[in-house]
């Protein structure tokens, strides 16, 4: 499962290991996340992460345990007490999120229930898509001369309203913004944004299944950026990067090469059914 | 070297790779940057990625283009031209970095000139120092409750002097602030912050080695993190944090594994030889 040189730390039965699946691409997966579903008796799955990533957890129970901005959720306080059940029973526990466990993803709190129940646990961190996703966009999240300092910041909070940050010293103090979960509030946003002086020309991009077959990459402008949000699938996993390297993308997109690793199609087929 | 049951995409010869090497545990390297490595004709790979790393390309040339704060530096044009001279010698050419290729690595510019060149190339994102050092260290960077925005921002630009952004608007408008390369501007830099408001008592990481089985990590206090940074030994990349999320670090130390993936000791000391 990993190259044959390295040795990988043990996986103890009764831990728990909170793991970041990446943006999409299996590729993406760290050798510490592959190595981690490999050995895993459960995985505790978001809903986001795909059947071909969690065709990697051959011997694996699959559980899903999403929370989603639509449709159905677990409580967070439902999967930290899962969690620590399933330690308690001896198994080796993979809690397994999209992205990184720690960015915008609640580890830190699942952390602290294990750390409360005496369970060992590891993160295993991930790609998380402000880094990972605007890559395969296309688009650096840092340039020299460009930006030399990127902000990331959550849309919306617990309740579903806009987050109660500082949207105008964040607009004048990082020259790139990358928001996740900002998909029904970027209208909002963009409009104290442009209150604290960004211009209404600024480019937009809206990623949505970044690195994934069906990445599809929306650029707009912070003026239009509400409206534009609008028309992207509901369902999709959408990333919002604003600032001078959007521009970068219709330089780099020809050349650029972004094919996914891809499952072999019966072993994710099998994976799903079961 | 990857999943049996995955397919990697084909690195063509002729092709650029601009790969991220992670903070330094080789179990944080994705499958593609295992993959590319594997793969590679020649690695040409900055000062700080570890023996234990470059033993995974077991068929390449090693060729050091480093840049570092002090000692020896590879101007980033003569980079930029050997990449496209070892593109057109028909090699597969892998540029490793520490890190993430986009932040704060410069690879923006790298796959420019191969653009300006018509030479292919590949993005492989890496597990940046600002998300898995951190992580690493027991300090999420982003925790329900304590903070729903993190910027990353660098502490000098190219000339080494104090970078030119808004650091008091950065200071109001972040709740965490991720530094890169400030280890030498964090004095200047927690002046402006106090300056603007956040509070000479608030909690500051200094993580050097960030994942390695050398890992240490400082915490101290706005007020006196110039003097603390002063303390970390010449030489060790350091990543610095700032905010309400350090104090989590003492909560979740005790029952976090860390152990880093090790290289079997006679390959990467074969590797080290050649």
């Amino acid at each position: 499962m990993i190259p044959a040189n390295l040795i990988a730390p043990t996986f103890d039965p009764g831990s728990v290991w909170l793991v970041g699946a990446g943006p999409g691409d299996p590729g993406l997966l760290t050798l510490h996340a592959a190595h981690a579903l490999n050995q895993a008796d459960i995985v505790l799955h978001d809903a986001l992460v795909s059947a071909e990533i969690l065709s990697l957890a051959p011997h694996a129970v699959l559980e899903a345990a999403g929370k989603r901005a639509l449709g159905e959720s677990t409580p967070q306080l439902r999967i930290n007490q899962r969690l620590i059940q399933l330690a308690r029973q001896g198994l080796r526990v993979v809690r397994l999120k999209g992205g990184d466990p720690l960015v915008f993803g609640r580890g830190g709190e699942e952390a602290l229930a294990l750390v409360a129940a005496g369970i060992p646990f590891r993160i295993v961190p991930g790609i998380s898509a402000g880094i990972g996703g605007t890559a395969a966009a296309g688009i650096p999240v840092t340039h020299r001369g460009l930006a030399r300092s990127v902000a990331f910041a959550t849309g919306h909070d617990a309740s579903g309203e806009l987050t109660d940050i500082d949207w105008a010293s964040l607009a004048r103090g990082a020259e790139v913004l990358v928001l996740y979960m900002a998909h029904r509030q970027i209208g909002a946003i963009a409009e104290r944004l442009m209150a604290a002086g960004r211009s209404p020309a600024e480019e937009v991009a809206l990623i949505s299944d970044a690195s994934t077959n069906r990445q599809s990459v929306r650029v707009t402008t912070l003026r239009d950026a509400g409206s534009a949000a609008r028309e992207v699938p509901v369902g999709s996993p959408v990333l919002i990067v604003i600032g001078p390297v959007v521009a970068l993308r219709s330089m780099l997109g020809e050349w650029q090469q972004v094919a996914p690793m891809q499952v072999r199609a019966e072993v994710a087929q099998e994976r799903a059914k079961g």
